[in-house]
């Protein structure tokens, strides 16, 4: 078997946890396994270095940025390499200009395009353990690149799928991904077998536990993914491509995010095109929009509401401003008291009520909802921040996703 | 001009410091210098690197130490080049392996073989401030090597040379080259000028104020270098080739270091080939022979003394034991409790006399002489290390050093 295994920040966080990961690495590849690990950089590291670049720069970005916060993970390589060979078996680290992660050049969110699997397999077969730093890449003119933060997911199915590998490993401090948050849900249930087009959902709607892009990345090579804690034996969540046993589930999970904030346009004039005249400018400014609801229209005029990040929220009603004012729209609101919620799960493409069911549930709770949005696998809807954690519970309930 | 400089650890110990350097340079490319940085790990930076491999190896080395160790440097580049871009001018960072500069594969100790100016070249001519991160490089294979502490001065002079640059300018902590360390005589005055044999000298026997190595390097590629200060504006010490104001002066010098241990080998045999039978296992082990002294045979044996780093001492002891049974020796015996002052100056080379004043000044104080050793332009003692500092006072006086 040749498995890639990733361990996040937290999981090489310290010296004896690193120490730790080299003896799992070592056991596995012991029994015959080859194994590639991609490592994050140590808990708190990546933190540390973008700290001292605000002391130098309100908002550091490009080229030199880069070339700063990957040292973090050539930190943890050099040191899980040394731990393997004090360990007593052979190792060798790789930068991502080392085994040639080629990506684009967009700097702080680099996109990987392919990776030198002859170098990594030469290693295997001499027997070494291969270590790989994860968020990091090199650009056609040999300028260090990062993929953003959680990127170190995305390195690892991308070598998995370089490789041909039989698996890829993702290891975290939590067992795997679970029917919502074990916080708000003290009853929620470790999923066993998760589709990636509901991992996806589920990832973009707020479940942290594995960057939307190598999950993305996973479907689109259909290599085999499983969540895991690296602290303990637990078998974790494997993420694969659907299979009929997934079918008989209506609802997987319900997700949820409080980091969106909400905008509402008065009295849009109904008209063909006024929409893109909104959202150019929108779309211009770099933000992020996630929801739109357009309101059905009365008397010439229609009520536009949409969510951005709240990070973007001062300069996206900034924008919007200026756009109302120049299409004679009313005035503009926002809010930053909402949450949304999610309810994912395959089987809604072949049953019909999980919507009026979700929609009951909450009812029965006095839960408004300010909006709807849905997708094939997905109903997501933004409720009162205040309400977010009651919705969620009552809505686990509803849909039997608890511990039997 | 094209000027290289190079600021140590202290010089980018924070932040603000960081923000000066940027400050400095940009001044000196507003002048319409072309401006090449070379820049060290933060102060500290590496030792806290080699703490954490420290925790995993007690003598962690190789290819992957090298792998931990050159992240400090990666990240001052950064924040530099962030710096100098925050403050209005245009900058760019290169990694070793980003300016190929080439060296051998001996890890931790590399030495460089050639370096890629083109590159810098191009940039300097598109008016950008080059930022080098020094003490790295990279190998044949891709490998990332490091040239060991101070390496970093290395790198300047290096680079200096590659670009036939008009200067390399070492900043640091101090305002230059001292005729000694100004800690034990308050009255030590900066040389204004010495010649790379005479630093070469000084570097070898304890001054810490420049790499040996790339003093070497400056010789040979006739780089001129000034050594001097990152927090004032003081004009520093030039090293360069020998001219003749220098001639008048005997002495330039006094170093002294304290770190090194004497072992004395009694009653040798007395016949040829004797010497390499010591000496041929302590070189096999790796062990770093400095002085050597064989006194006069009597009886058909002699007694061999000679010095090596404290830190190797033990292993030094073992080696030698053995060496010492097999050819019918008498006992070994060492001291740490010893120190080296060596008095420096090209003027020794046509005068006679300095040897003789310096026993005279150390007969008078009683300080009694271990072992001595000459070189054309050097004359080194070891005396008992509680008179370090008396011995360098008296030989600074003696050879009126001090300030007028």
């Amino acid at each position: 078997m040749l498995v890639v295994q990733k361990y996040g920040g937290t999981s090489v966080g310290n010296i004896e946890r690193i120490k730790n990961v080299a003896r799992r690495v070592i056991s596995q590849h012991q029994k015959g396994d080859q194994m590639v690990v991609v490592v994050s950089a140590m808990a708190g590291e990546t933190n540390r270095l973008v700290s001292l670049s605000r002391e130098i720069h309100d908002l550091p970005e490009g080229r030199e940025y880069d070339v700063l916060v990957s040292t973090g993970e050539q930190v943890t390589i050099a040191l899980l390499a040394l731990a393997i060979e004090r360990q007593g078996a052979k190792a060798v680290s790789y930068l991502g200009h080392q085994v040639r992660i080629l990506t684009d050049d967009a700097f702080s969110k680099a996109r990987i395009r392919s990776i030198d699997a002859d170098k990594i397999l030469g290693d295997l077969n001499a027997g070494k353990i291969v270590v790989v730093a994860g968020f990091q890449g090199v650009d056609e003119k040999g300028n260090v690149t990062t993929l953003g933060r959680g990127g170190s997911d995305t390195t690892a199915v991308a070598i998995a799928a370089a490789l041909k590998a039989d698996s890829c490993e993702i290891y975290t401090d939590v067992d795997g991904v679970y029917t919502t948050d074990p916080n708000v849900c003290p009853d929620a249930r470790k999923i066993d077998r998760i589709s990636y087009e509901e991992m996806l959902e589920m990832a973009s709607t707020g479940a942290k536990v594995l960057q939307i892009r190598s999950v993305e990345m996973a479907a689109k090579f259909q290599v085999p993914v499983e969540v895991r804690s690296s602290f303990n034996e637990n078998p974790g969540t494997w993420v694969t491509k659907e299979e009929s046993q997934m079918e008989s589930r209506l609802v997987t999970g319900v997700s949820f995010h409080k980091d969106e904030a909400k905008i509402a346009v008065r009295e849009v004039p109904d008209r063909p095109g006024i929409a893109s005249k909104i959202f150019g400018p929108i779309s211009e400014a770099n933000l992020n929009v996630d929801m739109i609801v357009q309101n059905v229209s009365s008397e010439g005029t229609t009520d536009l509401t949409f969510t951005v990040p709240k990070t973007e929220l001062k300069r996206a009603l900034l924008v919007i401003e200026k756009v109302a004012k120049e299409i004679g729209a009313g005035k503009v609101e926002s809010s930053e008291n909402i949450a949304k919620v999610s309810v994912i799960g395959l089987g809604m493409r072949s049953h019909a009520g999980i919507a009026s069911k979700m929609f009951t549930t909450l009812a029965r709770e006095n839960i408004n909802i300010q909006m709807i949005s849905t997708s094939e696998i997905k109903i997501s809807i933004i409720v009162d921040e205040k309400y977010t954690e009651l919705a969620v519970r009552v809505l686990h309930d509803a849909f039997d996703l608890g511990k039997k």
